[in-house]
């Protein structure tokens, strides 16, 4: 199959982000890095979730972030509402997309959000179905599609079986994420072929975790099958939760870097995205997690 | 093409690697190294260089660190050897493979050893000659093969007409160097394709670096037309001697992860290579560049 020669990446960093930084980070500060994307030339952002702040404090700026934000047309905002209450929280804000998710392993459904991956996705079919109802896209995040920290390794069947759910109460389109980074690319393309049995190409997307280094070869063997649709990270902002001091989200920049390099047309000015990397770990006062951003700078620096 | 179902590594981390780091490595933690890699099971070890220690004085115990090795059967100890000079300073010590030099830039070889590809090449002529009247093997290191710090995009021919001159010397086997890692799947697989025009399969390897992070997609790349061989270092020690502060080598140990994930075989044991590289690590006082020893280390510290 010849490869995409062109790319959609929605970058996940100001809320799958910034969700997972400790350091709380104002709301004109995510209005600002939103404003930083779009102007670099990403289409898709998701912006913040609106989940209750007992549980995600660091998201409880969610309508404040939305409102502040200067739209520009062509770019689709979304955000992750996990029940109806959020759903209808999310609704004055006119979201472009929401994001509902699942895990393909049940030990995960479980620890994270104490019910079967079954019954998750029927509490998520009343927010599908209101969201459609209004015009609203909906995306489902499928997480730990090839591997788990509790259970370890996924089999596809049960990605398979995740994305029949997801397809069954009408989600649009879907992420195949290795959530904890473990993915190697022939285990990727698994996940993605057994999630290609109920989406079109066109509706898959690949997230990929760089916590093992592992992220760039997994977007090229997605790319070999044909996706054309992968989230990322500006700054690889988020980090690993389940190994703390680890990489989480692989850096849009690295991503954008192979995609041009491979002459696959992303929209995206790699310089402005470096800026906005910058613009986000400085306040962050770290280090950017993107390789590309270290190797540019260094060379910046002479 | 079906993918290779086993791999070889050549760990350059004892030479390539600890060339390019500040601090000065006592020979008995080299050896200590060399040990603890042939040990996680590495049959290719880059120990040192025969070089001027005006130039390279890290390598300066070059003599002390072939000496105190404990060789093991079917283990290839390689050494550099830029003149003949040095050859003959490295023949007492007996390595089974020497290795020698050379740029597919012009720019490059003009600005690091003064002379031009073709000349860099008849000077090594009678090293090569001397090694292989010795029984001794000889491995080419052809560097810039897709990007140079002084000239930028390097042509696939470019890397072709390196790889004739140095079959034509009677250069055994060759490595294919992204040197300063702006390399992307497609262009080190132009860079591959041009040097399978002079050299079989079986004596081409690979030696990306993940500056730009792109060395495992680039080794997919690469496994994906066959190659076999590839260099990595422990690690991923060295740095980056073109933006300091950026990845050089990369790391054997995110390299093995893929292989292992893939089902290719390395006969290399993971934990025991992520041990060898926290002991060379920790002796540097600095964190390792390799994101599978992170993951693991922060894994393991729960």
């Amino acid at each position: 199959m010849p490869l995409p020669t062109r790319v959609k990446i929605v970058d996940v960093g100001p809320r799958d982000g910034l969700q997972n930084e400790k350091q709380p980070v104002p709301a004109a500060v995510k209005i600002e890095l939103v404003h930083r994307l779009q102007d670099a030339g990403l289409k898709e952002i998701e912006v913040t979730s609106y989940v209750s702040p007992k549980w995600v404090p660091q998201m409880s700026d969610n309508a404040e972030v939305m409102a502040g934000i200067r739209r520009v047309a062509g770019v689709r905002y979304s955000v992750l509402t996990p029940n109806m209450q959020g759903f209808e929280a999310a609704l004055a804000s006119r979201p472009d997309e929401i994001v509902v998710f699942g895990a393909a392993s049940e030990a995960f459904s479980q620890k994270n959000i104490n019910c079967s991956i079954a019954e998750s996705i029927e509490r998520f079919a009343p927010v599908v179905a209101a969201a459609r109802a209004q015009g609203i896209a909906v995306r489902g995040a499928m997480s730990c599609t090839v591997g788990c920290p509790y259970e370890g390794d996924i089999a596809p069947e049960k990605v398979g079986y995740l994305a029949g759910l997801m397809k069954g109460v009408g989600v649009q389109r879907v992420d195949v994420a290795d959530t904890i980074g473990v993915g190697t690319p022939r285990r990727v393309q698994a996940a993605i072929e057994a999630t290609l049995a109920h989406y079109a190409l066109d509706d898959v997307s690949g997230h990929f975790h760089d916590t093992y280094g592992q992220a760039l070869a997994n977007t090229l063997a997605a790319l070999e099958l044909g996706v054309w649709n992968f989230q990322s990270s500006v700054a690889g902002l988020g980090g690993c939760p389940y190994a703390k001091g680890a990489t989480g989200n692989v850096a849009t920049e690295d991503l954008v870097f192979m995609l041009h390099g491979m002459g696959i047309d992303t929209g995206i000015d790699l310089d402005k995205l470096i800026d906005a990397g910058q613009y986000i770990s400085g306040f962050l006062q770290r280090p950017s997690n993107s390789r590309v951003a270290k190797a540019v700078l260094a060379k910046r620096a002479g």
